[in-house]
Order: structure tokens, then sequence, then C-alpha cells
């Protein structure tokens, strides 16, 4: 049944994805289809289904929701498109296509990603429209700014440039590491969580609840991704595998070995579970996703 | 009196932005550096009093407004860091001082710029935070995503691009001009009369004169920034000149001449001035500025 929310959600967020990016024929056109390509390559949809997740502890209106819970997955591409950049991460594949440099150049992938943030952000401060969410409706788009700032993802992808940079003589540490992950990736995936939780009325109870499972999931999230980078193929995980050693970054394997890595990571799963637990009184979309995290292939 | 308000307000937006953006001591350091050395290396401040201008008309609470009006800036300025970078416009000068990406690298840029842009957004959503505004803020933060979004600033940087690839095989003509203009910059000279409007509680009718005034002023903007562009010495602008026609752009005296682009400046600061009359009255802040548009020497 759990995995039947998942699946039909998924869809459900293609199709408003779809609905809601402007289409490849109105002006400007390159940059439009330079934003479908990135965000119609696929993905797991793992933000918005979150929200939608955590919206339906609380009995919120999902279909209400929905357009809201897409401006995450707009924010998350956009910060793929930036991130896979030359004079970033310089990566050249991606969700198994090329990355939007390599297709369009890199003018317009710096413009789609501008362009993903800014249509994203705006998601949250027009939907859902009726006045009832007056208030949540700038109180979602402030927490997913506050959790995509310097304070939150960018500063994580501005301390992880810098660890690259500094290489073998900078600080190595398990607990730089999480730092990193838990404003790179965590916060993005917390504000999933608050997302759906704020836009279905959830009470302060509820949300630092909501809060603690995201923190768990998105460590665990980033433990299983270094796992995948060191036991998959290119083929199986659409993009470049074994770059994270190649590169010199620290990963969790590379820091804690890989059977350290994998008790840690069924550890943060069992606490993500127990916290979905308590909130679905029993096994629902979100202890389902704990789990579908901490198996999934890529 | 009207210089008065202008230069008052000059100065209180500074030190209001000072406030709003994050401390450079404070993680991450070289990002909130990188943010601080663009944000505050000068300008005009132009959008924000304009904001703080409109809404003056109705008599909104101008203190109330201000943290929101520093949004303007911040976005202006996350455009400016992006259009600079080598691969949109590659400009080495910016505001008298090194463009942000010669100073601290062309990732840190992208990521100032993103952060800014971020910041900027939620500026809207967080501020003013009385519950009265409760729908205004998302309002706010909506007409900006709006107008700063592909089919507004990110459109007209996108067009202006494919303008200068096609180069002379392309369409050259002073309504393509107008066309990128008007979403480049224009936008946001519009949005910025809307946000002063919102969150004064100004009448429909009130809000379509001020982006009627708007739109005029943002065209006369243009036109004068081409007529600088190419009668000033970069130690009076700040940055480069004659760099529009070394790169075959199109601009203003390049398509109309320098004569009739005198013209038409005069023109669109008269149709600015009328509406500005009209909404204030007489004379006051908007038609003050008007006259400031066409006579500024940077």
């Amino acid at each position: 049944m759990s995995a039947e929310f998942l699946s039909r959600w998924r869809e459900r967020v293609e199709a408003a994805l779809d609905a809601l990016l402007p289409p490849e024929s109105r002006w400007p056109a390159t940059l439009h289809r330079a934003m479908r390509y990135s965000v119609m390559a696929g993905g797991k949809r793992l933000r918005p289904v979150l929200a939608l997740a955590a919206a339906s502890v609380g009995g919120g209106d999902l279909d209400a929701i929905l357009p809201a819970a897409c401006g995450l997955e707009m924010i998350h591409t956009y910060s793929l498109i930036h991130d896979d950049l030359p004079a970033l991460d310089d990566d050249d594949w991606r969700r198994g296509v090329p990355t939007c440099h390599k297709e369009f150049g890199e003018a317009t992938a710096i413009l789609a990603g501008d362009a993903l943030l800014t249509h994203g952000l705006e998601c949250f401060c027009l939907h859902p429209a009726e006045a009832k969410y007056d208030a949540a409706r700038a109180r979602t788009a402030a927490a997913v700014a506050a959790a995509i700032g310097t304070e939150g993802m960018i500063g994580g992808q501005m301390e992880d440039i810098e660890a690259e940079r500094e290489g073998a003589g900078g600080e190595r540490s398990p607990a730089r590491l999480e730092r990193i992950h838990a404003h790179k990736t965590g916060a993005l995936i917390r504000a999933s969580l608050a997302v759906g939780g704020i836009l279905s009325f959830a009470s302060e109870e509820t949300l630092r609840l909501l809060d603690r499972y995201g923190e768990s999931l998105g460590l665990a999230f980033q433990i299983k991704d270094d796992l995948l980078d060191v036991e998959s193929t290119r083929e199986e995980l659409g993009k470049a595998t074994g770059k994270d050693v190649a590169h010199g970054k620290m990963t969790f394997p590379g820091l804690l070995g890989v059977e350290e890595s994998r008790r840690r990571l069924a550890e943060t799963v069992e606490a993500a579970r127990s916290a979905a637990e308590e909130l679905e009184r029993g096994y629902g979309p979100l202890g389902d996703l704990a789990r579908f995290v901490a198996s999934r292939k890529s």
C-alpha cells in the first residue's frame, strides 16, 4: 500500500512538473528547453514525494499541495545544474544524459539554473492559492529559502569546494563531512518535510518530529550515495562513478571504510523509521521512504 | 525636498543592506565576503529607493517596507554577478572594482549570485513580519519572482546572449532591442514599483499607474545607459565603456544614432514624469527619480 503511495505520487509529480514548467515553444525557447531537459530527465522525485508524505500525516490536502511540492524538484534540479558546471564539479553526465552545460553550453546552463531556482521559489509563493494558505505560503517559501541559502545548501556546496581545494592538507574528518552533507543535501530534504508539514497545518510538535525524521533520512541518503559511488556502475547510476575517489573527495566509505559506513547507514535509517513510526502510528509512506532510501540502486 | 528623499533613503538602504547580509565572520565566510563585496561596492540603489518612493504615494510605512525593498538590490546584484561571468558577458570591472569572479574565482561568484537571489527573494517572504502583511508578502515575492524569471529578466538576458551570438546575421532592430531591455532591466524596475505599491496596499488603479511609470522609467534608464557607454569614460562609469560597440552589441545610439536616442530619452522621461505627476499630485520623489535617471553621470 505504501509502495503504491510512492509510485502513484511520483507519476503525479511528473505530470505536475510538466504542467508547471513553461512550454518549449514559448519565448525564450532555448532556456525553456534547457530547463525541461534537466528537470524531465528523470530522477527519483524524492523531495516532492517527501513533502506529500509529510502532509499525509496530518491529513493535508495533497492535491492542493502538489504544485508547491514541485518547487522542491525545480530547486533540486537548479542545484544539480550549477554543481555540474565546469567551474564547480565539472561533471559531464547526470541522470543518464549529458549535463545541461554539455548539451546547451555554459551560459544557458547558468541561466537555466537561475530560472529553476526562481520558478521553484515562485511555486511556494503562488500555491496553494486559497486564502486559508495566505500566511502559510510566505512561511513555506521562507523556510525553503533559508534551507537553500548560505547557511544551508549553498553553504554546504561552498565548504565542499573549499575542502576539495585544500585536498590532503585540509581538515579531513567525519565531522566535517557530516557538516558538508547536513547543509549540501540534508537542509533541502528537511525543508521538504517542513513544506508538507506547514501546508497541512501541522502542530509544532509534528513539525519537530518531521524535522528529526528528515535529519536522519538526509544523512542516510548521503551515506547511501557515497556507498553507491563505490559499489555501482555508471549504467546503474546514470552518472560517473568512482569519481569521489578519483578526485580525492571526502566520503563516508573513504573516511570510515565500507563496513562501518553500512553500519552507520543502518543506524540512521533506523532512526528515521522510528520517527516515522511515531508520526504515522505504524507503517506508512514515511517509513516506506526511509526503507527505499537505504535499498535504492541509483 | 525631493532630493532629500533620495539621499536620505539611499543611506538607509545601505545601512539596512549591511544589517540584512550575513556577517563576513560567519560560516561560510568566503561566500559571505563575496556577497558583501558585490552588494556593498556601491551602486545607485535605484530599485529599493523606487519601491520606497512608490510606497510613499499611498502613505505606506516606509520603515516597515525597507527590508523587503533591500531584497530588490540583492536580486539586482545577483544579476550583475552572473551577467559578468566569463561564460556570459565576461566583464572584469563593475562599480569601479574588479567583478566578483575576478576577485573570488568563478565557482564562488556563481554561488554568491545564487545566494543573493535566494536571500533576496527570502526578504519578501519574511518582511514586513506583521500579520497584516501576511497575504502581501507572498504576493510581493511572487511578483518579483515572475519579473525576474524566464518571461522577465532571465529571458531578456537569454535573448541578449542569442542576439550577440547571431551577430550581424541576426535580427538587429529597435523592436528587438526594446524587447531585450524591457525584460532584462525593465521588468525588475517595474517590479520595484509593484513592491512599494503592494506593501502600501495601493489600489489596483494606483498599481496600474505605478506600472506605467515604471515602464517608461525602465526604458529611459536603458537608453541613458547606452548613451553613457558612448559618452563617458571608465573612470566616470566604474566599468568598461565603449564595450557595446566593440562587441557589436545592439544599442540605441547604434541603431538610432545619438541624436535620435537623446530625443527618445527625453520623450520616455517625460512619459514617466507625467505618470509621476498623476500619482503624486504634483512634484514628489517619483518625479525627481525620473529626472535623476535622465541626468545621471554613471
